[in-house]
């Protein structure tokens, strides 16, 4: 039952009802949570105010809002060991989860300096930068920018949009392994770009990893600047 | 020139004045910011107009409040290696930078279970728990919690407090080397908490960085969980 007239707003409490439906594990990790239409029957209340109640839960993290397929809570987070050998798909499927890439788009440029830097070219040299998108069971994991030399490596884009793995786009181009050359791991606040790539609240965390990758002689081949959600890996490193 | 009556409140002209200055370098990082009244004679508005300005530098992660000492630009970001042998003051000396660590409290307890499997004890046997602050030319980089096993790291306080360094406090329990056995890389957003041992605006983004360290014969010897400004250090793996 709700207290009405005490000092707690009814959509706390209904907030506060389902939280502790998710901790207690009555609503488990990866559930759908019941809709709007079943929440209003249940607790007897608005529309609005069960709005108000699930978009709490969201902003803490908590439940993930997809367009047009429902609300679900968030699933245990995802194990992602950081080494030299770091390979997206095989980190999923290793966690027993069905990994997925979507290429966003891509467009040929100039190297920036930063980018020139890490794979060892000049500024405004041709690179293409590819966006592309990272799920886990559907569930975006991440969302990155990559930069790949050009003529080199022209067919990423084609191949990457084919089969979402990064691996066979760089086998397509003659590199069939390769390896992390470099790590760097910062912590930003999501923004709009973010909230959407990731279905996320703006204002949650997001882990921002800047890595190179060479090719069996040493030679950089690719590098990225990947955001994670901070609510959905736990990036390990050594051990 | 401020614009009055434009569409731009002024204390977010004096910001933006404030930041070019900034990214140009006019005031460069580490510096001192003039002072309140400085400014409000600069900017001919009065001191709320002012901190306003200087508050929403401060929420960008621009600039740093110190308690009684004054508003700082701040410095580059401290590049942290993770790796088998992480030393904080090795790591901040290498930069060129004074390190200093300071004992905020300790108590001897139970172990968590998360402390216990970490440590490879069993549930409620004891630990002494330290925390601690770790700082870079006076400005603060992180804040810890620690475990050690008892009885055997029951001096590490008292040492501690005395040295700044777990290096020597680790040495006095005669342990004169160890090594980083794992880690764990996250992201949070800033609490009240975070904003007073780091001196950053509640709401920016923190790393926070779970470790455990083994003795040369594998023993686990200490957990930690730190939290990083994400704004003053850029976290390196590998490489």
């Amino acid at each position: 039952m709700l207290a009405r007239g005490g000092g707690v707003t009814v959509w706390r409490q209904i907030a506060e009802t389902l939280e502790a439906e998710i901790a207690g594990g009555g609503l488990p990790a990866g559930a759908k949570l019941p809709t709007e239409a079943q929440l209003t029957e249940r607790f007897g209340v608005n529309r609005h105010t069960v709005r108000q109640a699930v978009k709490s839960l969201v902003d803490k993290g908590l439940v993930r809002v997809t367009q047009g397929s429902g609300t679900y809570v968030e699933a245990k987070p995802l194990t992602y060991p950081i080494g030299v050998r770091t390979r997206f798909s095989e980190i999923v499927v290793g966690q027993a989860r069905d990994p997925a890439g979507k290429l966003l788009g891509f467009r040929e440029t100039g190297a920036s300096e930063e980018i020139a830097e890490a794979l060892g070219l000049s500024p405004e040299d041709p690179v293409v930068l590819v966006e592309s998108g990272h799920f886990a069971d559907g569930v975006p994991i991440s969302w990155a920018v990559t930069a790949f030399p050009l003529p080199r490596f022209a067919r990423v884009p084609e191949v990457y949009a084919a089969t979402g793995s990064i691996s066979a786009a760089l086998a397509a181009c003659g590199v069939p392994d390769y390896r992390r050359a470099r790590t760097h791991v910062g912590a930003a606040i999501a923004d709009e770009r973010d909230a959407e790539q990731l279905e996320i609240a703006a204002g949650r965390p997001v882990l921002v990893i800047e890595s190179v990758n060479v090719d069996p002689d040493g030679l950089p081949i690719q590098w990225a600047r990947s955001h994670f959600s901070a609510d959905r890996v736990r990036i390990t490193v050594g051990g």
